[in-house]
């Protein structure tokens, strides 16, 4: 990245503040919008936003990147204030877990040519700025998605943007994007909550499970609100991955019921051989 | 623990090897079995194990302290061929995942005096010896199930193990601890595998997975043979919690469904509050 680029950042959570971190100290320029003006005044102090951006966002006129990171029911909403300032040299991104509405509204209000959509594949249970830190994105898949017919050195532009804070960016189409994260990242977090609930009626405290069973229910740490948006966004494709789990379930209670040694190893062996199989990658 | 105490252990997996090398750090005199000559030679070649034992188990005899550190569904048999040869003042006890058959089977084989079983909430997905380590059992709850009328001082003796190795004892009946454990360990277990299968199923490798949806699904790398013989011996419990998860599931979907997004958000705040609560302890 050039320095003193200016990079403005719309939401200063986990994703983004983490992401200003990293760009604020590869010597680019940041300012910022936060709902939360705490969180705002503390990305200031600790010396990573140098302007602070008022709810209007006329601000990020001139900005050369602007990157929208609030949750996906908020984001469009972003994309359209951002919209009439925004330069016609800028790269407007997000860091949106669902792509297909926001790639559509960007083309709606006339921003094919400078927008194109991220979703990194990093994060944490925690969130806000003060879960934000340095190198979050160091080898984390980002997925790209740009409207149709951007221009190719625009899509470079994005790329660079996250090769610059060591994460690996690849680009692929929106919709396919949504269907396949329903199970590669939201079917994870909703089976993680499901699991939870379950727990919660039974009386067993996160405490009482070991250091598996920790790992497993991690996600439902999650922000409701971030969750929330993303689950109704991508309803249809979650709720087929849901029903594939479901399935999983009966079958395997189905092999609990008879007994069925062979059955039951055979699906913790076809589990285990998918793991092993990502091990070795 | 006192110098020079002899220990021996039956199974140089995960568990019994990293209380191995635990104890043997401590001072104890270990001499162990497993099947696989190459990982009680490996144990020896560490300096860990000092003694080989043979198949027949005769050389327990000499132990004050001998472990059972086999799959649930090998435990009472190792169990039969040692009861001959422990001493009247030996400690016998496990580390196996469900308690009440091999309580029943000390009773049985009128060991009741001298065992007490003992279920350590420590472990990773991976096994063997090779996976072994020191203290995988620092902090670590250890559910002890003793027979009915054992001597407090035989319970003691079991506890003093564990808190040699800064792991925390805690004494519980071994049906309510079968019955508890379906929720807080099998459960995460086979909620893991299942995921891991509708993964395979729908063609999305670990890889593609974010650091969140790695950790669900890192339980589905564990053995088969010592989850198909835990699956089969806490059959009936796993599958009522199982039912739960359904129960669940199918509630996430109605919410999907109706588009309802205060339903969903309050499954994923009460999820939040279940994993929030058991921070706070």
């Amino acid at each position: 990245m050039k320095s003193r680029e200016h990079v403005a950042i719309i939401g200063l959570g986990l994703i983004g503040g983490s992401l200003a971190r990293d760009l604020a100290a590869a010597g680019a320029v940041v300012s910022a919008f936060d709902n939360d003006a705490a969180q705002l005044d503390a990305a200031i102090a600790a010396g990573v936003v140098t302007h602070a951006l008022d709810a209007w966002l006329a601000g990020v006129a001139g900005a050369s990147t602007i990157v929208i990171a609030v949750p996906v029911d908020a984001a469009t909403d972003v994309l359209r204030r951002i919209a009439p300032h925004a330069g016609r040299a800028t790269l407007i991104t997000d860091v949106g877990s669902t792509k297909s509405r926001i790639v559509d509204e960007a083309v709606t209000l006339g921003l094919a040519d400078r927008f194109v959509g991220s979703h990194p594949m990093a994060g944490d249970h925690r969130s806000g700025w003060e879960a934000s830190r340095r190198a979050l994105f160091t080898g984390a898949r980002v997925y790209l998605c740009a409207t149709q017919g951007a221009s190719p050195a625009l899509v470079e532009r994005a790329e660079l943007l996250w090769r610059g804070v060591n994460a690996r960016p690849c680009l692929v189409d929106a919709e396919h994007h949504d269907r396949k994260l329903a199970w590669s990242s939201h079917l994870p977090h909703v089976v993680s909550t499901t699991l939870a609930l379950a727990l919660a009626r039974a009386g067993i405290t996160r405490e009482e499970l070991g250091p598996g069973g920790r790992d497993v229910t991690r996600l439902a740490g999650s922000s409701p609100d971030m969750w929330t948006a993303i689950a109704r966004e991508n309803a249809t494709a979650i709720d087929a991955a849901l029903a594939a789990v479901e399935h999983e379930i009966a079958g395997f209670r189905d092999a609990l019921a008879r007994a069925d040694a062979t059955a039951l190893h055979q699906k913790f062996t076809a589990g285990r051989g998918w793991f092993v199989s990502a091990e070795a990658v």
